[in-house]
């Protein structure tokens, strides 16, 4: 993997589109943004932009690609979001159809590509200032908790705020804060440090999606915005298409990491 | 060097203590804070540490041993700044008297150390953030120049200040300041964007200090703070005896570079 993590953005999409890759996208091109994907209609980009917009904590968007072209001109001016995404998962009417490593096939000229940022970028962050990342440690899926806090509602576009956690010893919690803080086009700054039953979550050993992670005594369970939400609240509006990538399999961008510290 | 950069600091250190590492540490130690050091009597160690405190910007004071203790508690706690740094330069009535590999047999129990932010925590930043760095492009010392600033004195030690120069494209000023200043620890923010001749600077191809670099059309001149002012405003006041690192031979702490970050 040395290798792939020394490696350009773009040769390592180049790499992706060619199938020579087919894996989760963890610790490629080291030090550059990882994005989320979801592609709607024309006809939903509108509701589905404003929604981020006003959900920025849980939908910070990285770029949005113009209607019916597949380039991120801000975030990979050389990439093809229907190509250079290892696999794909394609929703009909908000139910899983089917898994593919390309999407060229299912584009359409009113499609608009969204690219959502990724907490990699802020677990880079913490593990840069010695904060332990207890799901990396344990090699699992980071635990997600659908929480009571609603999202401000756009269009058809409404759902509860999905959030992920992580265990921070208790001495390191501000500076989770403080790091985190400096990334808010990656979720940002925690949106709970503590009490789990305040964001109506009953048992933090049963995540919604995710796998449990162990909370060792000394550790607070810290949860932030996570980029599940808008998937799941698109999703939940059952649109006819919708294309998003697979879990882990994301789009790396030409975004560096740094960059996208507002200070 | 590969291996050398990323290599863990207590293992550089017991390296260079070795005599093993006889060489400027650029590059190794990826990630972690490397200080300049200044080596004073007691007796001028309150004065000194209060100039600092008073001149935050030019003189960013990382760890200060115990009198007559060469441990960095705070910076380095398995370190010796007798023995942890490449090469080391015996200043004696501020004359440079002699260069060595070890200060164990210069070392009096009321000696003082002072570990002082360097900028390769800074230029690593701006790396990151895609800005050029000149001097390390054309392999060169940074250039640095004796300013019309003056830092606020404390007791015996007062000066001018002596800020580097990093040519920044135009269009990266901004973000130059917004990295940097998150690292006051090592300088923080420009104190002088554009001007030479506001600073007292009448050719900026004649630095006082290190080497001239190419200024391109569309760069700006801006200036750091610059870690040589407080060994300049030492040394003019002339100590009986002085030690500090030889310029670039630094001494690697276990502080990492992120978390000099204020956010």
């Amino acid at each position: 993997m040395n290798n792939l993590a020394s490696m350009q953005p773009s040769n390592i999409r180049e790499m992706i589109r060619r199938n020579e890759l087919v894996k989760p996208t963890a610790g490629m091109a080291n030090g550059f943004a990882q994005a989320n994907l979801a592609i709607l209609k024309k006809e939903d980009a509108f509701d589905f932009l404003l929604f981020a917009q006003r959900n920025p904590k849980s939908c910070p968007i990285l770029d949005v690609t113009e209607p019916g072209s597949p380039i991120p001109q801000m975030a990979a001016p050389t990439g093809d979001i229907r190509t250079d995404i290892p696999k794909y998962r394609i929703y009909r009417h908000g139910t899983l159809a089917e898994e593919v490593t390309d999407i060229t096939s299912y584009w359409e000229e009113d499609m608009v590509g969204f690219l959502i940022g990724c907490s990699f970028t802020f677990e880079h962050a913490l593990l840069q200032n010695g904060i332990p990342i207890r799901h990396i440690e344990e090699e699992r899926n980071v635990p997600m908790y659908v929480t009571n806090i609603s999202c401000t509602p756009a269009g058809k576009f409404h759902g509860m705020t999905v959030a992920s956690m992580r265990p921070i010893p208790q001495e390191d919690v501000v500076r989770a804060v403080q790091v985190t803080s400096r990334f808010p086009a990656v979720h940002g700054a925690p949106i709970h440090i503590g009490n789990p039953e305040a964001l109506g979550i009953t048992d933090i050993a049963r995540p919604d999606f995710g796998d449990a992670v162990t909370v060792r005594a000394n550790e607070v369970p810290v949860f932030w915005a996570c980029g599940v939400t808008p998937q799941a609240v698109a999703m939940a509006t059952k649109p006819a298409l919708m294309i998003t990538h697979a879990p882990g399999h994301m789009f790396i961008t030409d975004l560096r990491d740094e960059e996208l510290g507002v200070l």
